[in-house]
């Protein structure tokens, strides 16, 4: 092994708003030899997901935020490159919460072994991966789509999004997709099939989500908040589920400065449609659920019955501007870095 | 039969924030004999609930909106004093959803025979009525407290709270209620058994309630709104649940101009505490839980085990004052009109 320095991304300062690039920083480090017990991980892809943006804040959340200096947290695909530990050996692919780095070591607690003849490895990522399984088990436990039911996503485009509407689909339901511009809409529509896509960059944008949705709104899959749950809010119809993943329109602001207070009218109609909102980890499904997805959605990706798509980015040092571009709507499809080929 | 003119309460403008005396309209009309098929109900008590409030705006409910012109809407506990009706025979006992007035015609849609030895009429519109089964279905179906689960509910003197904290005492959970000034909090510890009870006029509720929850709150049922949520928010537990079956902070006001928009802080709770928030109307559960309902708390206030309180004014010329009053919170225990002895 003749590696001896590596690269990580620390945070270096907590973000006002929209991150900045001089938020993060690069730093050299020295890789030391797996003790024993462990292995040393050469990270070969990192993903990059909202949920990030939450970490680098000073208040509590689901998980325990970032300090200033952590390495960004996040999960990858990587090779063990030397093994001390008896479950591994050199060559063998993982999935690990390594964070933002080339290397890591580890004990081997919260590795998984991924087989890349089953799909191809970046899908671990995305749509085979976390991102994939919380579409999967918010629908199948909260959002329930019946036949002829009307879905409706936002971020229709992306790891999450697309799922949520394909799955959908294969429910019976009526679905339809909000997305950032031209070129998403007409993805979400052509490749992914939904039945209406609706763009949210137009100033008409709530008129034609109306539109689109003509029996109203039986399942809204949420991971965007802001203007788009002000659009959504009065097409709920009578029992209509949320499922709340993520709140990506959030994490960089506070919202529109008008000096409305939106909770009362939100509270409101949870009563008077009998509404169900629920906030989800996926993780707190997984006993239940996770092989069920494996098996459903691998299959589904191996038969192309479900479509994917991936924005993926070389290059470690590009990981805070490809992020901060997600964090935009820049990216199209799920974003992952190539930290080495 | 000789009565020939009875007196309706109808809405005479629709209020602006706290309804006023001028709202309402006391009116005399003639009273017919039961037609072909009909009873004539001479009204004993009528109920009066916050959900009357939002019958009375401008705007799309769970319910149908009043007209102005309108008698008000209500249920009453009435006897039957004259009937064309094969099932119905004078002196018959019924619930009847016949609104803020002395008589009524009916067809029978929609009437219940009671029986009044299983326990006083009254309770029939508190807590063995929609109020208790509100109280009841919400706790059972959305709530489900586990024992040692902390169980917080608002308006804990009332008739949907009161119910709240004494089933969710019965099923092991230490309840906290909350309740407005010290009559009302001395009668919710000494005589409903809550295990701590918080006084939301004083300046220090918030801090109050964080201490009289330890552990944090498992399932708040939320039948206020307005600042009782705000200091609940950030005392959720993980998993927490919160059915919502009123929210009358909210119905005479649209809250603090302040400027500030509550929304995006709930909905991060939803989300990074997997919160679920699931608005109820009490009869979508009657199917499947009513019977039991009336078995159980039947049973448990024949046996004294579970307590209530009414607050019954006499006259209904009253009631819009009583009802102004019952959105103030003046009332103590289920507030009741006794339209006729």
């Amino acid at each position: 092994m003749n590696v001896t320095t590596g690269r990580q991304i620390v945070l270096a300062a907590r973000p006002k708003g929209r991150p900045q690039l001089t938020d993060f920083r690069l730093e050299e480090v020295a890789i030391a030899p797996p003790a024993s017990g462990q292995v040393l991980l050469g990270v070969q892809y990192l993903s990059l997901d909202p949920y990030m943006r939450g970490r680098m804040d000073d208040r509590e959340s689901y998980a325990k935020r970032l300090r200033v200096g952590d390495v960004m947290v996040g999960e990858v695909v990587a090779q063990v490159m030397a093994s001390s530990h008896p479950d591994y050996s050199e060559g063998d692919l993982v999935l690990a919460h390594a964070g933002w780095r080339t290397h890591a070591l580890s004990d081997g607690v919260g590795l998984r072994k991924i087989d890349p003849s089953l799909a191809p490895v970046t899908t671990r990522l995305g749509v085979l991966g976390m991102p994939g399984f919380t579409a999967y088990s918010g629908l199948r436990v909260i959002g329930k789509p019946q036949p002829d039911e009307t879905v409706v996503v936002a971020a229709a485009s992306g790891p999450v999004g697309s799922l949520v509407g394909q799955l959908a689909k294969i429910a019976g339901a009526r679905v339809v997709g909000i997305a950032g511009g031209p070129r998403k809409c007409a993805y979400v529509k052509g490749e992914l099939g939904f039945d209406a896509v609706v763009d949210r960059h137009k100033s008409s944008f709530p008129a034609e989500l109306a539109a689109a949705c003509p029996n109203g709104i039986d399942v809204y899959f949420e991971n965007v908040g802001g203007a788009v749950w002000q659009a959504v809010l009065p097409l709920l119809n009578k029992f209509a589920r949320v499922p709340v993943s993520g709140l990506i329109a959030q994490y960089n602001s506070v919202g529109p400065d008008d000096g409305m207070d939106r909770l009362p009218a939100t509270m409101r109609q949870i009563l008077s449609k009998s509404l169900t909102l629920r906030g989800f980890i996926n993780y707190d499904f997984a006993e239940q659920h996770y092989a069920d997805f494996l098996r459903e959605v691998g299959a589904g990706i191996a038969e192309g019955r479900i479509r994917y798509s991936e924005d993926i980015v070389d290059h470690l040092e590009k990981a805070p501007e490809a992020f901060i571009g997600m964090l935009d709507g820049h990216n199209f499809g799920k974003v992952i870095v190539r930290v080495a080929a």
